[in-house]
């Protein structure tokens, strides 16, 4: 049997748990490769108690292993995009294929990286960077590759679902579950990444660029997070039958491609508003299949590790082989890709759920929806939420049909305006994710 | 480019399936599998309105197809097991490269086609054949290829999924909707593979064999269908908290392996319990990453031809590389396949729905429940359904822990002897599908 070796750069939770799924699992691992898989030296500044690297060669520069010329595979778990690109550039330029779970940096520095593999006839795998565990890249690229992909739509952030699964459930307020989540490791120190959306732009470009063979391109996502979220509308939303999920959304339109992550109102009944607690789901829907779901962990040592091994094996069995044989990165080579036209948010149509305070008095209702139709919305439900008898004000819920978002900002602008609303008007985006 | 000459066999619901979306998404097919594929020549008896063939090369003879000295794949997609197998080993024995999505023929002679397709460095490739459109084959050989699977359970057939659905939402009884299904062309004029579970059988085999390693045997799969199933059960059922599935399952066990079919109950909260009508979904749980689930139509034109199309793209890629390259058929090439222990359904354990009518009388539950401790069955809840004052018998439900299957049956044959129990206990699997 061939040997392949394998560099390990990184020995975080991602980079101990891979070497330890290799060790495990070799006796399985090695006949699905074709070859045995062996991983011949570790670049790490500090051990990892959850990984026995006794017996491997260990280097304290990572740079060592992208290096060395005895290494076939250079695996980059350390993160972060400035010496992550450092040494995934470095490796290659060494001859090196690269596994890497690296979604920051795939999104960011993906196409020079790739179009640089390709030139030197390199494998540039990167599984692990969306949805963890769940083997969506795979499942898009090579499954569905038959397809035409009309829209995606997934949970592929396990903390902001975790968040809102607590907040759904329990009633809580956005900031409380967010202490819960950084004590139980599912949050960072610094919760910036996940919270704000923009570890979820990172997965979705990435995930949009192989579903409309376009180049990457994070820099026009539109990007909104969970922070300013209400356990009322949370609420509201449950009792109107829908759940409040952190969605990130593709979708091939005649005017150009929607890619955007926003908290948005999905029915209850789709299948997608039952994943909870840290767990992803990637929708997606094309011309052949119709629509499909892959679900599983996104995140942790070994799931992650799962797909990082994966592409492991993949690289090893077919590194030897005519590169034409290869699945391009992103489906398509390089330079097949097609920049498309990536429509503002304002010019998306989507329908809406809004939420206000109003004065519970005759003719307020009639001056709204006034303003709804001479904004163009139509109304597909309005609810005015009962309050106590001393209060003046009611809460009044409102869910349009379709609409263009300039249309509804245009309404809220002049709702907000009315003397008889207190308060801003909060809204959330609503995704039926049926056709 | 490359140009990649395709043969059709079979114009049916699948076949021409295939040639519209070969012909409609060439212009995104062709880069993804870096060559320009063509259909060289379509076998089939008669032609098929739902496709146009005017211009393409018909022959009535599907085996000038496997024949045709020009062309590189042969794709069988008639059906059945007698000419399909030998007009498999007919193409493999002239050199071309086989795409199927005939299941039963796997099943059954996928062994034989397997090693004769290895010892002639050709590829196989079957993603049809289970779960139509969602790509599981490749989802569990390759994309979880780092794992020991644990157990698998699918609902892997539509035609089943859509009868238990309606029974469940609609309270109907299953020769009602059945001719529904016939009428919707969701079940066949003779539904026996279906309903009897011969089919999920089929995929579960080929699902069991790639997640441990086993050779391909469908002889000692316990099947049992949904025929006998009644509405009441179902509605037993989902006041407990479950819905009835009809689930394909494969479990790895120190004893041995399970790989069985029947109808099971599943929490409402588990994904999988969500998934109705003719959609299929195949959870998989595996050491590493742990619960994952792919969903999708299971069946008809365009979402089959969506994995047969995909199996083209791959083939043609990968057709001219080393075979070493190639993904073997079953995750591992067949002489590292290990037959295995499958275990016969008495020696194995579950949990149990039990239904019976007992005599409303002091007395009865207690010699009942004697019986179940004397089988060292465990019980979880018992609960007595109220009946009309005028009715002398009333339902007696019973859900268990985990037990042997000898264990229930034993328990079973006593209850039947009692004077104060009429008629037979009605018992369904319970599976919580939840480590």
């Amino acid at each position: 049997m061939r040997l392949v070796k394998v560099g390990i750069c990184g020995l975080g939770t991602v980079g101990s748990g891979t070497i330890n799924l290799l060790q495990r699992n070799s006796e399985l691992i090695n006949p699905r490769s074709n070859c045995e898989i062996i991983v011949s030296q570790v670049g790490a500044r500090r051990d990892n108690p959850n990984c026995d690297t006794s017996s491997l060669n260990v280097s304290r520069d990572i740079f060592d292993v992208a290096k060395n010329p005895d290494i076939d595979i250079v695996v980059e778990l350390i993160g972060g995009t400035t010496v992550a690109r450092d040494l995934v550039m470095t490796a290659l330029k060494n001859g090196k294929h690269v596994v890497t779970a690296n979604k920051a940096l795939i999104a960011e520095h993906g196409m020079e990286i790739f179009a640089y593999a390709e030139s030197r006839n390199l494998i540039v795998a990167y599984e692990a960077a969306v949805a963890g565990g769940i083997p969506i890249i795979k499942g898009l690229r090579e499954g569905l590759s038959g397809n035409q992909v009309n829209w995606m739509a997934g949970i592929i952030n396990g903390t902001t679902n975790f968040i809102l699964s607590e907040m759904d459930s329990k009633g809580r307020e956005f900031s409380d579950v967010l202490v819960e989540a950084q004590e139980k490791g599912y949050a960072e120190a610094d919760p910036t990444f996940d919270v704000e959306g923009i570890d979820a732009a990172h997965k979705l470009v990435i995930l949009a660029s192989i579903a409309f063979a376009m180049p990457l391109d994070s820099k026009q996502i539109f990007t909104d997070g969970i922070t300013k979220l209400q356990p009322q509308d949370v609420s509201y939303a449950r009792e109107l039958g829908y759940a409040v999920k952190h969605l990130g959304i593709a979708r091939q339109t005649e005017q150009g491609v929607e890619i955007r992550v926003h908290p948005t109102l999905v029915p209850k009944n789709c299948l997608i508003a039952g994943v909870d607690d840290v767990l992803n789901a990637v929708m997606v829907n094309a011309d052949a299949v119709g629509t499909t779901l892959f679900y599983g962990p996104g995140a942790g040592a070994e799931p992650t590790a799962s797909s990082v091994v994966a592409d492991i094996i993949d690289v090893a069995r077919t590194m030897d082989s005519n590169p034409d044989s290869w699945v391009p990165a992103l489906g398509v080579k390089t330079d097949a890709l097609d920049p498309r036209q990536i429509l503002d948010i304002q010019d998306i149509e989507t329908s809406f759920y809004m939420r206000f305070s109003a004065l519970d008095k005759p003719g307020v209702l009639s001056t709204i929806t006034k303003i709804m139709a001479d904004a163009g919305i139509s109304i597909e439900a309005i609810v005015q939420k009962e309050q106590p008898a001393t209060e003046e004000y009611v809460d009044v819920i409102i869910l349009t049909n379709v609409t263009y978002e300039k249309s509804l900002d245009a309404a809220v602008e002049n709702i907000e305006k009315l003397e008889t609303v207190r308060g801003n008007v909060s809204f959330i985006r609503v995704e039926h994710l049926d056709q």
